[in-house]
């Protein structure tokens, strides 16, 4: 279980959503809020896009914990960014700590976080790992459940090269979590997976909150929107001083203290954010979703998101 | 603020002293029972003497935590020794985690380790270091307190090629507080330092729990003595049941749960462990202490220790 | 292409044979010889027992380069073994540099290191990552050639809780590579392959100079054979001086300029050390291999070694 | 003895100066011509300038070798600047490995590198460090000569805050120099210091190529000007295409094959570079530097440069 945040917007100063906010990022690194333990030391990474220099995104991850990382801390003060992915990890018992195994992982345009777990997941990493193509399975570099979702997700989401929409991104998102419960289910695995996965390709983000039972609450998971983003005097808010701007957060934790500001995703809804900004909750049915071993795809319609979520 | 403890007696496995007990210093680490910020993961370090090998103690340092770090599990299971170090790091504000700072220093025949603060202590660094020799001035590698702290006490010991005694040991140890605190006072510093040092030679072994306030409550400290340490069926303690062996653990934080055992080492006192592990524990009198630049020591008496205090 | 050395005989302290030959391995992760490219600083591992202790080797590997690691330094001079398995290792292109991916790789009570490359490994990887049971499909914990070729290993040596001999340990190398050879024929890979392995129980090792084109020259591979391994006033040599012990390093360079005593692997030879100590050289017949799917191995008879190479 | 190169012109990726000309910084990290030792592995380091974010520079540095460093290759493909230093380290002997002595050296809104040494550098630490400041004696993070010499640069040039022209921080250059070798000479200090220093606030440039004995030949310092640095199908060159800007790129060693493009600063001469990029070449005059301790600098005249030289 890890902590993440997504932001995409006008450009913003790294430091000012990493270590400013009340309840940073690094903050959550060793004093997380909503987690039974306070603790994601077990390595970070972030990534970021400068579309102007280059169309895939920079990523600087490292071993050691996001509190004490000098180069962190510099990188953040001088890099600004449209659209950052950051992530600190609490390594699944028995994952190594390399960084190798560090959040965001990268391929093409993409980044991928996860903050959860795919239970037993050494039961079915075979089966994933048989149905991925050769350069998705040459290209996993690393051990974590989450990093084979990753390679899972882009083989279902087709050709990486094209520009997808938000609502594909996001249902490819779907059908990577309806798969890897279909091979959960076929390997009489009960237990319940949690997986909170964000995915960008630099313009769109989807993101879930998921859990597998049901019954169980899965991992917190918030979202903000607004006009602009901005820390005066130490305090950072969202402001809705900037019509022509808009900016959306997605945190496992709400980062400031203005909670009515932050709204807390459903369980088992999926959130996309098209490259206008433009936001969308809905309900995932993950059992609705069929999949075809011949490519053919298909998903059960998305119902309408309820309407608390829609406002975010 | 960090953790640390002491292990002199029969020849154990590190890992036993390390990752067995409920509260080992591993767990420490990130979850820290007696101080007020639980996290202690800005690097650690070891050290363990193995006489019929080198006189010297073998460091094994890192700035990753403690927790995740797989050479340190793996060193644990492998090597055996009756003399201990073990420190897990909180660095202070400012200081820079790097394996330069990773307790326990190192110097010839010794080991040095400070759980604490010495407050304000960049404005008595240059007369500290004015005050060193040559060879002590130019081997500090770092930038804490803590190091400096350790050259001083290298210095006042005075020869370190020679066999000391855990009662001279000891009282190098007093002084270096008392220097520390003339320079603190002649520089007009008035906030307290937290002085828990722990030195030892491989043969003796000295610590102190120390605050500069009498009315404030020092950094916790206790003392375990027995026949022999031993972890069986998940539970590890300090046996009575060999007659012919003798043991003392000095540690931050009781390791097991077995809370008599533990004593719990009287603020503003010395703890001296000598060759054969006898044990003493008196006051430390650091008014009393005159240090004369001109090389000349004078230490007043050290009284007898408190009857408490003695029994550990 | 890297650079390994294993020691078999009495109790040595590991900096006698990293750090103190002439041509010592440290030397050789900046300054090879027998390398086009006299570099191996992605990283280094060694692994030694300490049969009193634990029948696993302790292993410790670090991503740093081995002339700089302060902690191989120390350690090197606080420990002994009388079996060191030792590892600088030059990545492949493409390959990361991690401790995952650092030799030795450990399994149980092995110990497995290489210095080549395995042609094309990617166009054979999932083959044989099929192939193996799930205990070892789950263990590979990186990514490389090597590692996988280990897990390959053990899988074709059966039951890794049994002690096996030598000659079994040297047939299930000769083994690893016929069906690296067979699958790499099959996905119609052309190039050579280069596998020098070196591979232990910390009783019996087994070591190979192969390369696939056997007019090709496979990459260097000495053993040295004598009484016991000493370094006085500087220079190293294994002396003949006692008769009750016996001693063997395998290296990838002579260690010592004393070349008379080192003596050359021939190419496509398995060299074997008994738990006695005990050395056998012979020629490797990867051709008269036979492997079936069904799991039953037929091994050709292994032909006499060559005169020269039986000295050794 | 180390490399480094600075560049100052147009924006350009990172990437073009550190990766792709035929002897980059980075293959210099293991392949380096011009010192007897090819390798300079231990550890890199590098700094940048984005004006519109922060007039501070943006440092990353690592223990890690550059040419395997993932995050420095990430970054290099992802940012822009007008104004770059960069170095890969060659620790001196006994000198440790730590981010903390990684170059540049950074100080608020100055970097600083070195290649060489200061000779002897322990007998004139102590008079160094007791001649600064406190807030730059406090600021000292590491061990090198290095980063001793850049505070006594940074207290030579006096209110670190003011914007000071390429004259000054050039004299300022050469009045450390002449300060490290009065107090070698106090000192007794016979063999020669290699002291190639490059010091920039991200606005102007200054370095110097310089050995203590003019009969020694000083490490090599090359610079190249022109209109616009670029790579083109695998080539990078200075082209003066673009009458509109300037370039100036000082580096240990010729970045590209085109010999006449690069011009060896003579020894124990003074380059500058003006916030207009105003180049200028000029031999170093120590023996008339006159230091007052009392604050009163006295700087003979400046003689004028080779012609040679001027044309750089």
């Amino acid at each position: 279980m890890c902590r993440f945040i997504c932001y995409r917007g006008p450009e913003i100063l790294l430091a000012d959503l990493l270590y400013r906010p009340a309840n940073s990022l690094i903050r959550q690194s060793f004093d997380a809020k909503e987690r039974s333990e306070p603790l994601n030391g077990d390595g970070f990474g972030i990534g970021w896009y400068t579309p102007q220099i280059n169309l895939t995104p920079c990523v600087f991850a490292s071993v050691t914990p996001a509190w004490s990382n000098q180069n962190l801390r510099r990188l953040s003060e001088h890099v600004k960014s449209g659209c950052l992915f950051a992530h600190v990890r609490a390594a699944s018992p028995g994952l190594r700590v390399s960084e190798a195994n560090c959040h965001p992982f990268e391929y093409g345009r993409f980044l991928w976080m996860h903050n959860g777990v795919v239970r037993d997941f050494s039961r079915i990493k075979r089966r994933l790992r048989a149905s991925l193509p050769d350069h998705l399975y040459n290209n996993i570099g690393g051990t974590t459940d989450s990093e084979h979702a990753f390679a899972l997700f882009l083989h279902l989401l087709g050709d990486t090269e094209r520009i997808c929409s938000a609502d594909e991104i996001g249902q490819a998102l779907v059908e990577t979590i309806g798969q890897l419960e279909r091979w959960a289910a076929e390997a009489g695995i009960s237990g319940p997976s949690y997986c909170n996965f964000a995915v960008t390709d630099g313009q769109s983000v989807a993101a879930v909150r998921y859990v597998s039972d049901p019954t169980l609450k899965p991992a917190s998971l918030y979202c903000s929107t607004g006009g602009k983003y901005e820390c005066r005097h130490g305090v950072c808010k969202l402001c809705d001083c900037c019509a022509s701007e808009k900016t959306i957060i997605i945190a496992s934790e709400r980062l400031t203290s203005d909670e009515k500001n932050w709204i807390r995703i459903p369980p088992n809804h999926v959130l996309t954010v098209a490259p206008d900004l433009t936001v969308n909750v809905e309900p995932m049915d993950v059992s609705r979703i069929d999949f075809h071993r011949d490519g053919q795809k298909q998903v059960g319609p998305i119902e309408s998101a309820a309407a608390s979520a829609r406002s975010c």
